[in-house]
């Protein structure tokens, strides 16, 4: 089915808000079987917003707007869909109930210009909002859809999930696309190439896609179908092979995060863990606790700036003088002493070069990483684009992975 | 004038990649006299490239494209403005020549496929870019103009800054729009509106407007003029009398960052700092260190996510006893403690609840910021919305801020 999504809004036209609604979405339509034909993005102008909901409704299945459903003379959203279809708009008697029901809650008087929000045409069923004042719009009309999607990221994302996709689901049928997303760490793109090879071949359907990204290499096997049931069944002797072929270098699937993995591991096994960073600044640390519970394995860390801190933190100075502070002597040592500083079970080190200037005559981009663990300590060299931002993701990145790949080997039992 | 932009590519479909482009041009256009009618983003499917483009070309003065360029047979935009013009492509001698320098330069051999990106059409001029392989085209005709940028981000930044804008300027006039935003700390959105009120009234242009923000109350001024001369005169007194009115409780303008403004008062005032921070979980941190050569003014910093690590910091632990580790005497003792731990002139410490769950019987949103600086110590105490990723970045922002506070203030003299 042919999609396509009208994002309304003078301020996206500014370059004051981005528009984030389109890409949500975007990423949404294969599973249902929408295949999204065009985005456009059309000021708060009745005209231009009318012609351009006119042409999508004729050439799409499926319209989505966002935006433009509030109480304000800009808000036209509902006066375009009206003339498109050429309907006129009345108050719904149970709409205004629910809006002053909201106001009421709120201990607000409900302004007059709300009245607008409970405003409906013929062809239009309303679905409820808990989130906001602006319930939405299902248009159908001759075998085509229009639904009004309100503004606000987290109004159109629950919108989305309790009423618009349930119903979607319900008409349409066939092409259906899923897709499965395995992450793997510690192994290069070819050599997962060869691996995993036998089981695609030249295959278009189920597919299989192998991406270089930040984080590992991607694995992404994608199906198909004329239902989800068929996807999913040609999905899954894909997943089987990969994880057989795979196994302990696969370190999450789709959403996962590296730092949720180890919050994971971790809980699992029982183990705290301590940061101690340089040229990470603080972000590896703050990659850790964006994960809520992190209090419960994470003991805290250590941004050793410069190399007092990091002696004070029980780093043997005669190890920086001897091999300088980025060194993989130096990440080992951080790492060891971290975890009897803070008193935690596993020590996670990072030192290295952001830049943009070199550092005791290491070149930008050089990136030690240190694990300490019960049964030692490890370190990972790595060599980044020197680019001060990219540096420090990459490094953050890779610190929390190089900690997953020695959870998963079991090394870090106590 | 009038502009649009068409961003082309199935994977900001897919929802693969967001469409960052176009909000990135849409914020640099009032600045030359453009005006923004529409965004469309189309796949890399010729007929419909064609479509839209063409609609394009005929209804806007200037039409942006953004990607296609790149030498697969998915890249189509150099096609699809060829058709709408009803033009050849033909090889350009002197583009082949540069490309066949740059695959040299790179050692590397020019793969066959990559001569398309030689090609251009007689109302095309080529824009050199020297960030990738893919020069822009700037076609013109009939008073209509069609930019062709290149996809990537940064090589479509440098394009528009160094080939496109002065190009922009030369032929666009009037219908300038001039910004400029005053970044103020300390006072409430009515306190900031009081104090500038008598230097607007009423007047559209130059406008003012305030605007509450994670960081403080923005003021912006906006002129729209015939020109660049004429609407920097209209801003110019605006200016000098928000800058009358407001003087210290104003931290910077336009694009700058807390954690810029916080280096550049401490490098000016020869201080050196140190952090101690519990529920930012080492975000304040990070943050500092995104500033290039932030090394030469942060010591170092703590990430106290356990009571013991604190008392370890220097932290007397009757403080913590008698006040909990989330209180105004907490994070005073903090930014003291972590100044003389890690020997810096002034401290910054967090201590709060990020969320979801609350601690020591304190509710999620409720941080302390401590300030301790040469010449005493000062706490302030915020309440957030207790959503963990909000409470986190609201907080490092606050204490940044604060620190901006204190320094401006001169109380942080040596």
């Amino acid at each position: 089915m042919k999609a396509e999504i009208v994002a309304v809004g003078t301020e996206l036209l500014m370059g004051e808000t981005a528009d984030t609604n389109s890409g949500w979405l975007a990423s949404r339509f294969p599973q249902v079987g929408l295949e999204l034909q065009y985005v456009t993005v059309v000021g708060d102008n009745l005209a231009q917003l009318t012609e351009v909901l006119g042409r999508a409704f004729q050439r799409s299945d499926f319209t989505f707007t966002c935006g433009g459903l509030g109480p304000t003379e800009d808000d036209l959203t509902r006066d375009a869909v009206a003339k498109v279809l050429g309907e006129e708009i009345t108050t719904a008697p149970e709409l205004l109930r629910w809006l002053e029901g909201v106001f009421r809650e709120r201990r607000m008087e409900m302004p007059a210009a709300n009245i607008k929000q409970a405003g409906i045409i013929p062809s239009a069923t309303s679905l409820p909002n808990p989130m906001g004042t602006a319930p939405a719009w299902w248009v159908e009309r001759g075998g085509h859809v229009i639904v009004t999607m309100p503004g606000p990221p987290r109004e159109l994302q629950f919108m989305w999930e309790h009423q618009v996709e349930p119903r979607i689901r319900e008409r349409v049928r066939g092409n259906i696309v899923l897709t499965r997303t395995f992450k793997t760490i510690g192994l290069s793109e070819a050599a997962v190439d060869e691996m995993v090879h036998h089981l695609y071949g030249s295959n278009s359907n189920p597919y299989l896609g192998i991406y270089a990204k930040p984080d590992g290499i991607y694995l992404r096997a994608i199906a198909r179908a004329q239902g989800q049931r068929q996807a999913q069944e040609m999905l899954h002797p894909l997943e089987e092979g990969i994880q057989g072929a795979l196994g302990r270098y696969i370190w999450g699937v789709d959403e996962d995060r590296p730092e949720e993995m180890v919050g994971r591991l971790l809980t699992e096994r029982g183990l705290t863990l301590a940061t101690i960073e340089s040229c990470t600044g603080g972000l590896l640390a703050g990659t850790i606790t964006d994960v809520p519970g992190s209090s419960r394995y994470f003991r805290g860390g250590i941004i050793a700036y410069s190399n007092d801190i990091k002696v004070a933190a029980g780093v043997d100075p005669t190890v920086i003088e001897k091999h300088g502070a980025v060194s993989q002597e130096c990440a080992a040592a951080m790492a060891q002493a971290v975890c009897r500083h803070l008193g935690a079970d596993c020590g996670l080190s990072v030192t290295g070069v952001a830049g943009p200037d070199s550092l005791e005559g290491v070149a930008p981009g050089n990136v030690f990483i240190g694990v300490a663990h019960p049964g030692g300590v490890e370190v990972l060299h790595q060599r980044y684009p020197p680019r001060r931002p990219l540096v420090k993701a990459r490094a953050a990145t890779m610190a929390l992975l190089e900690l997953v790949r020695v959870l998963k080997a079991g090394v870090g039992q106590k």
